[in-house]
């Protein structure tokens, strides 16, 4: 299928004039910036002129186009052929004086593409792999709108991929949950340019990358990256294949430079104003930098508008769909949250309050999704192969499958890494609300797919349990003790931890409102005291911290916890009381809320006047902000161990004695 | 080749029978425990017991046998499994009464198995996929020693891995370079059981896994997991494929189970008296809990006999070996470094305080390496291809290929995980001294590995360039900020900052010595001043901190700043200097070297009786501890930008400027 596609060529302008007008911006602008990649660009300009001139269904008028094609770049540092393309194609904003901006503080136009940053980028690139399996996401979320919606989501996702994206381990975890849930719609362009930074891929790998996608259930071709009708042809092909497409483009990096052409010295540094001057020669381009010549700008242009009709029709049909299916197509892309919702949650946290149910808090997490998922139908839940240990499946969800995409659960498999990614994706394309589950030690699998889940700002909710030693018997290796404080470090992400099943549901309510921000929920593997037995009036949770239990008398000590350890200063708190030491308790499930709050709420709420003793079962690095110099913590100090949790706790000092021994010695 | 086998089977006892021992410890334990997986142990056994009693080098009188076959358990949450064989063949330590005290404290059984912790266990395993990539830097370390020293080393690596250890990332990685590398003496065993935690396979994964590792250069056999002759047939040709092998293991999950087996009831949980007592029946087992029949045990105590003669051999071959081959061997082995390092680095030193170099500290790290490769042949380098940007070649060390393993230098290709699991299994097996490279926004990619080099107490050493917003152009995506803050957040791992390159050379000392921590160097794209140009009297940054300038007069301020920033203390401190504010300035390269030392001087490097001022261009976690609560702390808070360093530095406030106009606001 072509439909969108413009008559291929001009009489006189060919693609390779189209291409070169990227080999030309991308070698100039990474010249100019004095720093950059040109390599990819030039290497992949042909590919990427027939993929956009001939097949991209886009509208540069309307970037976000809910049934748009997603092109992804994973190859990130090649941003100057993303750049130059939405430039030639007529993204307003993407201007010739961006192109010379490259690499320049506050450009649209920065090193590696940013997602939110440039109308047209889908998704924040570079690091190796993401953009690979982030576009799993996009093919996966189209599916299942597809499913819930039918033809008003039905489109594709390219993707262009380098040799660092296919040897990072995050591609095997991509393309194995790609072919296994047969993403038809899903292209691959592999620049296969036998290069990689150190030298010829031969250095480091013997993949035979062709068998390798085949085993993985993959459609697989190989092209010549420099001849437009082959690629076209093998794109035709690709689309009409029902499991996803791999194109090996073999493709020479740096095409056109004369001297440095096919060697990694065009990977990533500015050619060269001599070297420039001659592949200015070679491709026979003798415009100065920066400069588009009419004709070839014009065919860029046309390219561009050619999915304005294909747009306009998808509006139309849009407005002529029934009223109900127009009102929850664009209720699922608005992101935001139905009115009933809070109702719900409000009747929810009511029952709560009376049961005051004693369960573990990832318990407590399925019962707040047994509620979320009932009036929230845009949540898509799932777990690395730990659905029962995470408790993340509800009676709402059901499994997503190759042969039916109207489920609402997906078996990640033993893929914290793909599971993180691909939920970026689901939350980029839209439509859909993503939140998995794994332990909180594996956290570190999905981390550079967590920290681009925080550097798009996206709505990621990633269920985190078995958040401590509280874990028990698996012992240090699935044991978080850094974890949260490794979260807690990244920025725009917010980490909550609750501490029984009302703050459980507070801190689900506050995840799901915050449409810009990922969120951690991390969850005890064992049961805890319910402490929050009132109907709450506000969420308190979104404050970040708060009294949960004032002092009898004037406060003298404030303890201060998050999740499982709530419970032991809540008992500390009572020996103390009893002492004679007039005692209160901070419950803090999230920093980031809480420094959100003013001045003077995160005073009274610390109380900076009475000795402050933290405990929290990790590593305690940071948490000196809320005890002051004068403030004790206790935490861990080092790996956990192997033993039935009450006892890793006793072990490890983590007892409510010597919490009451630290502030009577304290203070005196 | 099967020289160390023993006659198969005696006149009655069957391997199956002794397989079955396993299963019935394995499946007692972890009734005992309460918690556990039977499965694994119970659908292995068969295959373990053909390995153990045929084929594996080993001799349970000397677990650390330097040319004993490696065994490693990848699927470690079957821990039974490899405690079962440890106490069968004879390791006195895993007595029945540790087995009876599976997963308790203090046991030498833990969850999962733990190296260092119980003899016989050649690394710490549980994280999927680690131990497979393990197993490739042992199998690797074999080859590297091999080449080094003959026949004294030449071993194979064998590995039990499951269906988890496949479908993680790290397994693409691992497959890959050992395929690339030709690995042929690395056997893996896939328990092939078609389960996973969440139920069966096809939940979510369709891999043709012989396809794939075949596409990736292995050699690939089927065998029935429940047959032992078949078994030991594919076993034997492993041993005589020059490529490495995977054995795909048909096994049925519980095996013996009647009710259970072939499910994942059986994969994590006990499985309950009734089931025991029916597998009992179902396996001819009639022996109480923790009993084995003499007949049985002795058949297995003959198995761990087996290898006595071997050993016996191989250490007269040693005896009989040239003095200076035993000798440089044994140095090797020994892990200690030579006596001569310490005064080369002494007489570079020399040289760097007469030079006073203005470089990179990525640069400095290579004249560093370029002393420390000559002094020290252990060393093994290599980079997750930025071998040019992490400065991590250096004259001495010419490429490992899969046709010459006398090189030390290894690229590792965009694999940042399995390169720092790699570096794992080199440490593990022990006669080199593994380091690699990447940019340190990446070490999220290696964090699961670079968190078992520290639980494991391993030596590895890494080399993380391009440490801050100094890296410039290329952005948010590549700029770390929250990477300091979360390596400091795991125990026992060493990370250092140096701040020219005098303080380079000795954090690399310093990493060297450190022979049972890993360490990470984080080191600077951008050229820094040389602020150490005295000859040290000691290893200064083996410190952690200290005074780098003193005060003119009776100091007022501290400036406490880490690598690139020291500079900007620095200039600060002239600026304060000539405003009458007599400032000193304390150089902070290693928190944790820091917290060593002793409170008298840690007081008199902090001087709290000063204000205090700490700056890192990164999230300021924890920093609060060195500025106390009147200090303050300028660094990032937020993700960085794409633009040349220099503006970021100011775009983002670290600057002179700030930091005097921080002293003299606060001092009032």
């Amino acid at each position: 299928m072509n439909d969108t596609g413009v008559a291929a060529v001009a009489d006189e302008i060919t693609e390779q004039d189209m291409a070169n007008a990227i080999r030309a911006l991308a070698m100039d602008a990474v010249q100019k910036a004095n720093s950059g990649h040109p390599g990819m660009p030039m290497g992949m300009a042909d590919v990427a002129t027939v993929l956009f001139n001939r097949f991209l269904k886009f509208d540069p008028a309307e970037p976000g186009w809910a049934d748009r094609d997603r092109f992804v770049l994973s190859a990130g540092h090649g941003s100057m052929l993303l750049y130059s393309l939405l430039h030639l194609t007529g993204y307003e904003a993407v201007t010739l004086d961006q192109l010379r901006n490259f690499r320049q503080l506050g450009s649209l136009t920065p090193g590696h593409p940013e997602y939110g940053h440039t109308p047209g980028v889908e998704t924040t690139t570079g690091p190796l792999g993401q953009g690979l399996t982030t576009a799993v996401g996009m093919a996966l979320g189209e599916r299942l709108l597809n499913a819930r919606f039918g033809d008003l989501v039905d489109h594709r996702t390219y993707v262009i991929a380098g040799d660092g994206c296919l040897m990072e381990g995050i591609s095997h975890e991509a393309i194995s949950l790609a072919g296994h849930l047969r993403l038809g719609k899903l292209i691959v362009l592999w620049d296969d340019n036998e290069i990689t930074i150190d030298g010829g891929t031969d250095l480091s790998v013997s993949d035979n990358q062709g068998d390798r996608f085949a085993a993985q259930g993959w459609h697989v071709q190989r092209v010549d990256g420099h001849d437009p009708e082959a690629i076209a042809v093998a794109i035709e092909l690709a689309q009409a294949s029902e499991e996803p497409s791999l194109i090996a483009c073999r493709t020479v990096i740096g095409y056109g430079a004369p001297n440095k052409q096919g060697t990694s010295a065009t990977h990533g540094a500015p050619l060269g104003d001599a070297e420039i001057a001659a592949a200015r020669e070679t491709l026979g381009w003798p415009y100065p930098p920066f400069e588009i010549p009419q004709p070839i700008r014009k065919l860029w242009l046309k390219a561009g508008r050619k999915g304005a009709r294909a747009r306009a029709a998808w509006e139309k049909a849009l407005g002529e769909a029934p009223a109900a299916t127009r009102t929850a197509f664009e209720a699922a892309l608005s992101g935001k949250l139905p009115a009933a919702f809070a109702e719900q949650m409000a009747a929810y946290k009511a029952e709560l309050a009376a049961k005051a149910p004693r369960v573990a808090t990832r318990k407590a997490s399925q019962m707040a999704l047994e509620v979320i998922n009932g009036a929230i139908v845009e949540t898509v839940g799932g777990s690395a192969d730990l659905t029962g240990s995470n408790n993340t499946k509800t009676s709402q969800t059901l499994p997503v499958t190759a042969d039916d995409f109207s489920g609402r659960y997906i078996y990640y498999g033993v893929r914290e890494h793909g599971m993180a990614a691909v939920m970026n994706g689901l939350a980029l394309h839209g439509g859909v609300i993503p939140y998995g589950g794994t332990f909180l030690v594996f956290t570190d699998y999905a981390r550079p797919a967590i920290r681009l889940s925080a550097l798009m700002g996206l709505r990621v909710i990633y269920v985190m349990t078995h958040d401590s030693i509280g874990l028990g018997e698996d012992g240090p290796t699935h044991q978080p003790v850094e974890h949260l404080a490794a979260l807690r470090a990244i920025p725009n992400l917010a980490v909550y931890r609750p501490a029984d099943a009302m703050e459980t549901a507070e801190c689900w309510e506050a995840a799901l409102q915050s449409d810009s921000m990922p969120s951690v929920i991390a969850l005890s593997r064992q049961d805890l005291t319910a402490y929050r037995t009132e109907v709450p009036t506000e969420n308190l949770c979104a404050r970040g911290a708060y009294e949960l239990r004032a002092a009898d008398g004037d406060a003298k000590v404030t303890l201060i916890a998050s999740g499982s350890e709530v419970e032991l200063v809540c008992e500390a708190r009572d020996r103390l009381q009893q002492a004679g030491i007039p005692t209160r308790v901070v419950s803090m499930p999230s920093w980031e809320a809480f420094e959100r709050q003013s001045d003077a709420y995160r005073r009274d709420t610390l109380r900076p006047d009475t000795l402050r003793i933290a405990v929290e079962a990790a590593t305690m690095l940071g948490w000196e902000r809320y005890v002051g110099d004068t403030g004790v913590t206790i935490g861990m100090t080092a790996f956990g161990a192997s033993a039935p949790y009450k006892e890793l706790y006793n072990h490890f000092g983590l007892t409510v004695e010597a919490i009451v021994e630290a502030a009577k010695s304290r203070l005196g």
